[in-house]
């Protein structure tokens, strides 16, 4: 019976996995030296979890299910809720700050498209407990860190940055009521996908005036770089305070990637929890989807019942990434494991011998492959090693001193005999 | 609102994650020595793929759903499905054998007891494309060279082996009609949840007589270590033919791991796909369930629509393997990552360099953190330093020269003033 994969998922076949093995292992790796430290947690959680910070709406986009005993569950589709969780159950006694990453696989019930799949892995990083720029910086500095690790340069992407309290603040100054400050974010995020005029008309309706509109429509029009904040200073005007931005100008300058980031209030993150920070990553082109998006969220823990805590993180996808490293040419030529040594009989007589060489070598911690051909002609295997990419072939045959293998270095050619400890040293050296 | 986590999964903070990576690490590790390559599939596949392998009585054992499209889904219970229906799809342009392994996260939609999660991870490794007892015994072998790995020696856990062709073999002479050889499998997977009059009567229901069920009891009774193959013939009789075990005798010696296994007729592992050695890995109390378990599986390809393909393979789940480990007291005093390089500032004057420096250590590889405290007290800002268990502090002050830092060794104590390009020469010497 042949059954068909999914829509919208993927089989990691060796190849695909090593390449999925070298962007996770770069998050690992970042993410550690980074200060931040693993956490993972159930695929599954009560359904009832997604809708406290995404209200009702939010199950239509979910896989949702019920157990034995009738109680609604649903695939994640992002972490930050069980973070939230975990973090609230246990407040009092996490060491703070918190720095946590993870790299989970989550699942979305949409239809896919370029960049966008049902199920996708996300790499999240977050501070919690720590209040000020510092942190907003650090957790920038942390995705940066991973592009430059990858390759990307600061020409190839660009970290697009806003301020909810500086947005707020303008948006004010230009005459939107305090409580309708959300439904004008909204707007904002929704720019891109309406008419001038209908965008005009939706300002109006949030008594912004006339000149209002032009000054908004200029100030989402173009970005500055994070040393001109007193371009954006000019443009709003001198009343605005943009104390926020001045803040982050600082930390992003002292951990040197100001050349990779901009302010850009066009930067809104639809979602309503962000409380400061907002920023996203776009591969410079701006033809892709987000590389990645975060921000400060100081209420989303006291949210699902835990103290108030300020936090911020952001969150990487694995689909766009691999996109762009792609696109860029930044695939390494070679990223799945070479064996170290190739083992295989050279005569009928030592064929037994092979398991006990491949087990001490492996058991030495060498990557170790064997023959499982039945033929000996020893120029054909030797041509079967070099295929496997491995550093060494040894083989046994009917004249070799007894406790000695033949070895042959792929890359030299170099043919000797050697112990297996000998074996072993040439094969690490 | 305070949301609990569902029952039966995990919340991996750092330290249990820690201990999750330690697994899953040596998991692949030890794979990838042994020469087999990672894959991995989607987190659900449609409900059917389960069937094929298990039947219609699997759903009530899986987390299932239907999408947008109304296509019925679930959540993996196993991995091999998966896997078949990946080779099945590829199966001409695979290279053989293929070895791969995988270490995907399972759920299973049944009540949490000891050793039993409804979200587990599972490593698997399977070599297909190659028949006879040598890819059962590197299968084998590389099961134990993970329980090596890990700590654990041969006395602490034992390999328990039969064979599909044996076992049947010796039905067979005991009376049991070929049509009832897998009805006599579920009766000996069975038999220590009935009694041994049941046991018994069922035997007689096989056509066993009563000669025949005392020798089978006998048999299943006790175990022979992999030399002693000559003492179950002795107990089976002459005229039954062990000429695979025979097979699997010589090269589980071959491969140096004899002493961690035995015969064991009792070994049958219900499913019915198994068609030739089978094994499990039991803690040597037998007081927890299977650390491990699999065999050859011939035909389950083909039941995918693949070409017929010989298959061996095993499981083994990380909750059993966890909770001996404790037992036994394998846990590493340390296995969370410490930080190379603490950072902090000795001065306000000097406290927006420190940003830089962390950022310098970082791009050089090293796992670098910081102090957030506004504190100037070096005395107290270097016991933070210690706590987080790091090799290096590096701190500021006003009286150092341009361009140097003041380093101390956390371990020896040495303290001296360096540039960067000295302080990350250290940090990985």
């Amino acid at each position: 019976m042949k059954i068909q994969p999914p829509k919208g998922i993927r089989d990691f076949y060796p190849k695909e996995m090593a390449w999925r093995n070298y962007i996770v292992d770069a998050w690992r790796k970042v993410s550690e030296r980074n200060g931040f430290e693993q956490v993972d947690g159930p695929i599954f959680e009560s359904l009832d979890l997604y809708k406290v910070k995404s209200g009702d709406g939010i199950v239509s986009e979910l896989f949702h299910f019920t157990d034995r005993g009738d109680r609604p569950l649903a695939i994640r589709p992002e972490f930050t809720p069980t973070l939230a969780r975990m973090v609230a159950a246990q407040a009092n006694s996490l060491p703070k700050p918190i720095k946590w990453f993870c790299t989970p696989n989550l699942c979305r019930a949409e239809a896919p498209g370029r960049g966008r799949l049902r199920e996708f892995l996300q790499w999240n990083c977050d501070i919690l407990g720590l209040d000020g720029p510092i942190a907003d910086a650090e957790c920038i500095f942390t995705c940066v860190d991973l592009l430059m690790e990858l390759g990307l340069k600061a020409a190839d992407c660009r970290v697009k940055i806003s301020h909810r309290t500086a947005a707020s603040t303008i948006l004010q100054s230009l005459g939107v009521p305090s409580d309708k400050i959300i439904d004008a974010y909204n707007l904002l995020d929704s720019k891109a996908k309406v008419s001038p005029q209908e965008f005009a008309t939706e300002c109006a309706k949030l008594s912004i005036s006339e000149t209002g509109i032009a000054t908004l429509e200029a100030a989402l029009a173009r970005t500055f770089p994070i040393s001109d904040l007193q371009g954006l200073q000019t443009l709003v005007g001198p009343s605005v305070d943009l104390t926020t931005l001045k803040g982050l100008q600082e930390q992003l300058t002292a951990f040197g990637i100001a050349d990779w980031c901009e302010f850009d209030l066009s930067i809104v993150r639809g979602l309503a929890y962000y409380t400061g920070t907002v920023f996203e990553v776009h591969e410079s082109s701006g033809n892709e989807r987000a590389l990645a998006g975060g921000g400060r969220y100081d209420q989303l823990i006291s949210l699902f019942d835990g103290p108030a805590t300020p936090a911020v993180g952001f969150g990487m996808g694995d689909v766009v990434l691999s996109n762009v490293l792609t696109d860029k040419g930044l695939v390494p030529k070679s990223f799945q494991p070479a064996p170290d040594v190739f083992v295989f009989a050279g005569s009928d007589a030592t064929a037994a011998e092979v398991p006990a060489i491949v087990a001490a070598l492996r058991r030495a911690g060498l990557h170790t492959r064997m023959s499982y051909k039945t033929t000996r002609n020893v120029g054909k295997l030797l041509k079967d090693a070099s295929t496997t990419g491995a550093k060494l072939a040894v083989f046994t045959d009917d004249a070799a001193t007894p406790g000695t293998f033949n070895v042959k270095n792929l890359a030299t050619g170099t043919q000797t005999q050697a112990t297996l400890e000998d074996i072993i040293k040439q094969a690490k050296a």
